[in-house]
């Protein structure tokens, strides 16, 4: 027992989660994972830039208008904060979001100067999100010297997909050069597994598909606990149509287009991840304003119509790749928040069991199918910081069990 | 009725289908659509091509081995031959197969030189089809200048789809330019909806999923006698993972390409349609050979474990899309002659009804679905060639009746 106080083990777990133009940070009591503070730094680089820190109770505790040029200010801005309840809450370590890692980083890992080289090799796998996520990590990492700093990769719940899911039937060289597919959204699929399995017996022997629903939408399909296929694949562009990214595409629809309109790749990046999907049809993205202009607004409600088909048909898809589907949950910030999207995409799906029952979808309770259907259809908030936070606890507890295990041989 | 003797309606209908190194030709009688001769050329370009005609009863009537360098020598072939019979067969009116004919070029039509030119256009849509398909109506129109020469386009039976499966989520100006989803295999999925309708009641009520799986793969969900989705989109490389083809791919994977190789549009394009699907797995894309190689040669398994586990999640998607499934129709070269590929895709679907009668498929019945099964599977020979006849007689009477009026009205 000695020994076990000789660790400096802190109380609290900081989690930094960075978005396209956003920052979300929260702190972690590390014993019972309860959340502290959560902050949020909207509209990096905008005009009208902001931060917001909550308490445990969600009672603003901080709320600060403040231009943050960019992501290194807001990084700023939050130390800063970090550096007023230091007194308060002793840090012992940060986890972080990393959208990729690259093939052979998947798992939960802590951050050396090594890892990080290494990483920035893989930045052409995420050139929109892998950037900004490790000049944060450095902010960090200098600020908190002494701290374990602990990398979640969005690419973990997927590493064991089968071949058939892994693997694109390109030439052989590419896959070398780390063309496989990834899969994203892992840390709330991750979440959402998880609150399951504590939730329901027998999960594991279910055949479930999540669908996490936001302005970046993806679906993973899971079997036996396993996630057997998803839609992303080596890019976060892929799978579904998204507020502004195209989906999978017939790759004579990109031939066309850089021969069309002699795009370099990198305008054609661009339009691809920032000017494609709902955005390309009706002018926005923001589910929100689509489905307020979409009863009388044509290209609005082609949008919407076009995000559900498209939803239902990798539901379909999803299912056969699993033959047959038990649980269906919907979960993002549109799948939780939308009933009207949930009950569009759930439409006409009886043939495979799937029947929604609209009061309680309406509701929003954690359960919306009909109690005839065979498939249960759950709403769930999901919770990508808890997550990192429990991947963060862990890591620090086998470092821990690591330097009693070296403590104990070395004295016996 | 001396008025319908006086004008040359003739007896017979050549149909001409052009592959990428084989060329298919028919001859049928006008009025019962009875197929005459049938021939074919294959291995054009290549050392041992070959040209072998049969006649009604496929009893071979010309065979012969001589060397076509490309698809203007091949027709020259044909040609010569159709001299030969020519006291015998009057042909009157010639159909071809057009793969692509551009945004406003669907229903058969027929070819004058301002068609021709028009099509010109759109070669940038199919670049390895179109130009031989031109080239050869060139040739047959210089030899046959008298008769009535019908374009029959591929893309005709999809030309009707709902928004949702016509147009793609990217910027606007790139429909304008012609980036829409036209579909393919469209002949044959016409003959099968023909020979369907004949054969069977209710047809128009049911909800069918036609595959047509050969070196190229499509599908096709028909609601109501019309098509409302299908795997390819603007281009033959789209959809399910195919002999050389990738089909669709998330859009990162082909940034990747472009920014890791440095290749060309035109190598890319080449890859995608030369180099991918089950080729880049196993080597070969021939169905034939992966399917005898699969039980000692792990990529060959691979290879035909992909494409049946990404022609079952595109069953999902088009029976979420058509929202249920009445008839899976199998066709095309694999679909038709490969019970194994038909189990494997069929294996685990009883979910939404589909379960197959192992004994039934192994026979290739018409019918290979269990009693049970609440969707009826079935096998269908296709035979595009045929329905390029049938659509070439109805242009040809119609001009003819056009003929007629004129003819009343001049001299009523």
């Amino acid at each position: 027992m000695e020994k076990k106080q000789q660790i400096p083990v802190g109380n609290f777990i900081l989690v930094i989660n960075a978005g396209s133009s956003s920052l979300k940070f929260a702190v972690y009591q590390c014993q019972t994972i309860k959340r502290e503070y959560s902050g949020l730094i909207k509209n990096i680089g905008k005009e009208f830039s902001s931060l917001k820190i909550n308490d445990a109770n969600s009672v603003a505790v901080s709320v600060k208008k403040a231009v943050y040029q960019n992501i290194d200010e807001a990084a700023s801005g939050i130390i800063s904060w970090l550096k007023t309840i230091q007194s308060k809450c002793f840090i012992s370590s940060v986890g972080y979001r990393l959208v990729q890692g690259g093939p052979h980083h998947r798992s939960p890992e802590v951050i050396t100067d090594e890892l990080l080289e290494d990483l920035t090799k893989f930045i052409f796998l995420a050139p929109n999100h892998l950037p900004d996520e490790l000049a944060l990590i450095k902010k960090f990492r200098s600020a908190f010297p002494d701290l374990t700093h602990v990398a979640c990769f969005d690419t973990n719940f997927h590493r064991d997909m089968p071949d058939q899911a892994k693997y694109y039937a390109l030439p052989e060289k590419f896959k070398g050069q780390g063309l496989i597919r990834y899969g994203f959204h892992g840390l709330s699929y991750e979440y959402i597994m998880d609150k399951l399995d504590r939730n329901f017996a027998y999960i594991n022997q279910k055949k479930i598909i999540i669908a996490h629903l936001g302005s970046g939408s993806s679906m993973a399909a899971v079997s036996f606990g396993k996630c057997i296929d998803t839609t992303m694949g080596v890019s976060p562009i892929g799978g579904l149509v998204m507020s502004t990214r195209s989906g999978d595409l017939d790759p004579g629809a990109i031939l066309f287009m850089l021969k069309q309109s002699k795009m370099t790749v990198e305008e054609l990046d661009n339009v691809l991840s920032h000017e494609s999907g709902m955005k390309a049809i009706a002018g926005t993205g923001n589910m929100e304003e689509l489905l307020k202009n979409a009863s009388f607004d044509k290209r609005a409600e082609a949008a919407v119509n076009l995000f559900c088909c498209q939803a239902k048909k990798f539901i379909g898809a999803l299912a056969a790749a699993l033959g047959g589907l038990d649980i269906l949950i919907f979960t993002g910030g549109v799948g939780e928040n939308s009933p009207q999207i949930r009950e569009r995409i759930c439409a006409d799906m009886d043939f495979m069991g799937v029947k929604l029952d609209r009061l309680r979808n309406q509701d929003t309770q954690k359960i919306i199918s009909c109690q005839s259907s065979k498939v249960s259809i759950m709403v769930f908030e999901t919770n990508e910081e808890r997550m990192i936070a429990l991947h963060t606890k862990k890591i620090g507890s086998h470092l821990a069990e690591d330097e009693m295990a070296l403590n104990a041989s070395v004295n016996p």
